[in-house]
C-alpha cells in the first residue's frame, strides 16, 4: 500500500501493472498478506488511536463551527467501542473466506481434445470513493488482495470537493487525515515483506485528483463510491467508467390485509428507528386498504410514540383520524406525491394505502402494490408481510429490486447479515453485482480453451461436428 | 412484437411494463411463444423472402452508385443457401436450451425460520442497435423471450445515422426495410396468441429515436450494439446505461519457440482468413526470437502465398529476408508502432517479435508476450501455441482477455462454436459478462429473505446468533 501524491496517470498505470502480479499470486500468497497486515494494525493500535484522537480534535472544532456535520464526525472515531476489534476481526474473517479467484464455473467438451472452460479472474483496477470512516482503508484493502484486484482509494470526499476542486484557499494542496496515513503507512509497511505489490493499494491524496482519475477508463475497471446520493450520482454522471453502487435506497414495507399485528410492530419498529440514516431503513409504508383499521391504527401508535413522523394519503389519514387517541391524530401530516419518492434518512415515514377493490382476489391488492413499488422504489430492498406464501411469491417474483423480503426487516440488506464476511457496498445496478456486495461481485472470468491444433474451418462446413457435452465442474 | 414509431418514452414505457409481465410468465409460456413464431414465420416464407428480393434490388442499386458497402448487401441477403433455415433452426435451439430464470444460485440459513435465497432474473428492458442482418430481428427476440427480458429493437442503424440524423432529405421520417417489417409483422401476428405481452419486442422505425432512447436510463437497462467499432464507441461515450459488446476485436497469436510447425500453419490460415471481417480473425502475430527461423519461414510463406500482406518488425522482417524466397521477401512491409494497435479487418497481418533474453527461462519470452498482449490488446480473444502445458497456463493466467486460447484458432471465440446455441454478441466489458454472450449474460439476481419476524435489531447486541449455514441449491 502506497500514500501517494503522483499524477492520476502514474497512479492508474502502477495500480494496473500490480494488478497483473496480483492477479496471478497464489491463494496462500494474497492470504499471508492479510495476516500480515493484521499483525501490524495490532502491533500500531496505539500510534494510530493517537493519531486519530487528534484528527477528532480537530473535527470537533470544525463541527462547532458548523464546518463539519456531527454525523461525519461520528463516523471519523475509530475509538469507539468495538470498532477497532472489529475492523481487525474484519480482515481475519475475508482472509479466512474461500477464495474467489481461478474457480471453474463451466467446463464443456468441444469436441475431442477441445476442451472450454470458464474460470473466475479479479476484475482488475478498482477506484473507491469513501467520505470519513478511515476502517474503509482496512476493509477495502483486505477486500481487494483476497480477490486479487488491486485499488485506488480516495478518502475525505465529498461532492462540494468534487465540483469544486480548486475553490478552496488550500486548492490542490495534499489533504487526509492523521488516521488515513497512520493506518496507510502501517498497511505499507507490512506489505515490504509479502509478495503482495504495494501499489496494488494506493491511498491518493490530491484533493483535485478525482477528476482526472475518472477518465481514465482504459485503466481503471471500476468504480466504487461510497458516500451520499448526491456523490454516487455525481460520479455516476461523470464517468465511462462502470458504476457499482447505489445513489438512493428508497425502501418500502407492504402490509397485506393478512399480515401478522404483532409482527408488523417489531418489524416497522427496527426498519425505521434501528438506524434511521442506513440506506436500508424503510421510507414507504404501503397498506392494504383492508388492513387500515386492523393493523396500521397499533403500527401508526408505536411509531408515534417514538417520535416518528406520519406523512399519511388521504385515506390513511382518515383511517388513523377515528381509531387512534386525539392527541395523536393532530401530529398526522399530509403525504404529498414528492413523499413517496423521498428517502428521509430521519425518523419520517410516508404512508400509502393500497386500495382493496370490492369483489377483487387477494392477488389484486399486491398487484397494486407491486406497481407502485416498481414505479416509485430506488430498486434496493422491499418487503411483504403476509400470512400467505402464495402472496409473498407474487410480491417476490413481482417486485424488482435486489432484495425483496418476506416478513422480516429491510434491514437485514447487508453484507455482515448475508453471511458475505463484509461488503463492499449495495449496488442498485441491473447488471454485475446486485444488492449487498462481496467478493463475488469483485470477479469476473474467462473462457479457456485448450486445444491439439482444431480450428474453426474443420467445424460445419469443414465437416466436423461439434460435441458440446458439458463436464463437472470440480476437477 | 410491434412495429413503432411512437415517441422514445412511450417505447421505453411499453418495454419496461411487458418486461415486468414477461418476467413472471413460466417456462411453458415462453416456450409456446418461440413455438408460435417458429411456426408463423415457416408459413410467411415466401412473402417474407419476396420483400427481401425486393430489398435486396434497392441495395445493388445502391451499391452500384455507391451508396452502400458491398459488405451491408452480403449481410441483407436472406435468401443466401442456409441463412433462412439457420435463422428458423436458432429460434428451435433457444427454445429448448434450460430456462435461465429463476435459479437458485445460493442458499443460506441465516437463523431458524430466516432464510437467503439468491434466485436469477431478467435485466429487464434491453435496446439492441443493429445495422443490415434482418435475422437479428428473429434472433435478438428469441433470446429475449426466453430469458424474460423486453427489447427495443433498432435496425438499418449506421454511425453517421446516429450522428446526423437530420442531415438526410427523409429526416424525421420512417425507415426500415421490407423484410424487417414483413418479419415483425409475422412475429407480431404470431405472438397475438401467445401469453406473452406484444410490445415485449419492439422494431421502432423513426430515423432519430436513437439519440432520444439513449437518455433513458431509467427505464432502459442495456444496450446492445451491434455493429462497426466507430459505432459502438460512439454509442458509449453517449449514454449513462450500461453497454454490452466490443468496439475493438484486436485478437492475437503467440508462437513460442516449442510450437508445433503444422499446429501454427493451419491455426494461422484458419485464424487470418476463415472471415478476415470478423472481431476473432487474428490481427498480430507475436514470434518468440526462438521461433523466428525455426517457425515463422514456413507460416510466412504460407499466408504470403494467399495473399496476406505481412507487417514486419525489423528483427522478423530480416529472419524473413534471410530464408524465404527472393520474390517473397520483397513484398514484406515494414511494421508501424499503429499496426499493432490496428484492427485490420483485412487480409493484414503485424508481426512483432519477442526477445528470448540470452540464459533465460522459457517464461521470460512467454511474460514479455503477455506484457505486449496486455498494453496492446482489445481484451477480446488471445492465442498461445507452444507444446508446454506450463508455458500455456502461464500465459492464460497472465493474459487479460475474454478468451485465452491453446493450440486452437481465436475464431473459436463465438458463442455457437461455444455450445451457447447463440449469442447476443462478444463482450469485451471487465464486469457482467465477458467473451460470447448467451442466455445467462441477459441475467441477473434478487435476493430473496423468507422470515417469520426475526429483526436485524435481534441479533449482535441484541442477543442473537447468526447461523450463516450454507445450504444445497437444490430445492
Amino acid at each position: 500500500m502506497s500514500l501517494t501524491d503522483s499524477s492520476p496517470l502514474e497512479v492508474a498505470k502502477a495500480a494496473s501493472i500490480s494488478s497483473r502480479n496480483l492477479a496471478i499470486l497464489p491463494t496462500q500468497a494474497r492470504n499471508d498478506a492479510l495476516t500480515a497486515i493484521h499483525g501490524a494494525l495490532q502491533e500500531a493500535k496505539d500510534t494510530i488511536l493517537a493519531a486519530n484522537a487528534k484528527d477528532l480534535e480537530l473535527a470537533k472544532k470544525a463541527a462547532e463551527d458548523g464546518e463539519l456535520s456531527q454525523s461525519v464526525l461520528k463516523r471519523l472515531d475509530l475509538g469507539k467501542t468495538g470498532k477497532w476489534e472489529d475492523m481487525l476481526q474484519g480482515i481475519l474473517d475475508v482472509r479466512d473466506l474461500e477464495d474467489p479467484v481461478n474457480k471453474v464455473t463451466l467446463r464443456t467438451r468441444l469436441d475431442d481434445g477441445l476442451e472450454l472452460e470458464r474460470f473466475t479472474c479479479p476484475i482488475g483496477v478498482l477506484l473507491i470513493i469513501f467520505e470519513a470512516r478511515p476502517e474503509v482503508i482496512a476493509n477495502i484493502a483486505s477486500l481487494a488482495i483476497k480477490s486479487g484486484n488491486a485499488a485506488i482509494l480516495k478518502g475525505n470526499c465529498s461532492l462540494a470537493h468534487l465540483q469544486y476542486p480548486k475553490t478552496h484557499a488550500d486548492s490542490g494542496g495534499k489533504e487526509t487525515t492523521l488516521s488515513f496515513r497512520a493506518i496507510s503507512t502501517t498497511i505499507s509497511n507490512a506489505l515490504t515483506n509479502t509478495l503482495v505489490p504495494n501499489a496494488s493499494i494506493q491511498l491518493v491524496t490530491a484533493r483535485d485528483i478525482i477528476a482526472s482519475l475518472l477518465d481514465l477508463d482504459r485503466q481503471i475497471d471500476l468504480v466504487i463510491p461510497r458516500g451520499s446520493n448526491e456523490l454516487v450520482r455525481y460520479i455516476k454522471n461523470n464517468t465511462r467508467i462502470p458504476v457499482l453502487g447505489h445513489a438512493d435506497g428508497l425502501c418500502s414495507i407492504y402490509i397485506h390485509k393478512d399480515a401478522d399485528l404483532e409482527m408488523a410492530l417489531k418489524i416497522l419498529i427496527d426498519a425505521k428507528l434501528g438506524y434511521p440514516a442506513a440506506c436500508n431503513a424503510v421510507e414507504t409504508l404501503l397498506v392494504d386498504e383492508a388492513a387500515l383499521s386492523s393493523i396500521l391504527p397499533s403500527v401508526a401508535s408505536a411509531l408515534l410514540g417514538k417520535g416518528v413522523s406520519l406523512r399519511c394519503d388521504s385515506e390513511s389519514k382518515r383511517a388513523l383520524s377515528n381509531v387512534i387517541p386525539a392527541n395523536e391524530a393532530t401530529i398526522l401530516q399530509d403525504a404529498t406525491e414528492e413523499d413517496f419518492t423521498t428517502e428521509f434518512l430521519a425518523p419520517i415515514l410516508a404512508i400509502k394505502t393500497i386500495p382493496t377493490p370490492p369483489d377483487a382476489s387477494p392477488s389484486t391488492s399486491c398487484s397494486l402494490a407491486i406497481a407502485h413499488i416498481n414505479a416509485h422504489s430506488s430498486k434496493h430492498t422491499d418487503a411483504i408481510l403476509t400470512s400467505s406464501s402464495e402472496i409473498a411469491n407474487q410480491f417476490q417474483s413481482g417486485v424488482d429490486s435486489a432484495c425483496v423480503f418476506w416478513n422480516t426487516s429491510t434491514r437485514m440488506a447487508d453484507g455482515m447479515r448475508f453471511g458475505f464476511g463484509t461488503e463492499v457496498g449495495i449496488s442498485t445496478n441491473k447488471i454485475h453485482a446486485r444488492g449487498p456486495v462481496g467478493l463475488e461481485g469483485l470477479m469476473i472470468y474467462k473462457y479457456r480453451i485448450n486445444g491439439c491444433g482444431q480450428v474453426a474451418g474443420d467445424y460445419g462446413e469443414g465437416g466436423k461436428k461439434w460435441k458440446h457435452e458439458r463436464l463437472s465442474v470440480d476437477r
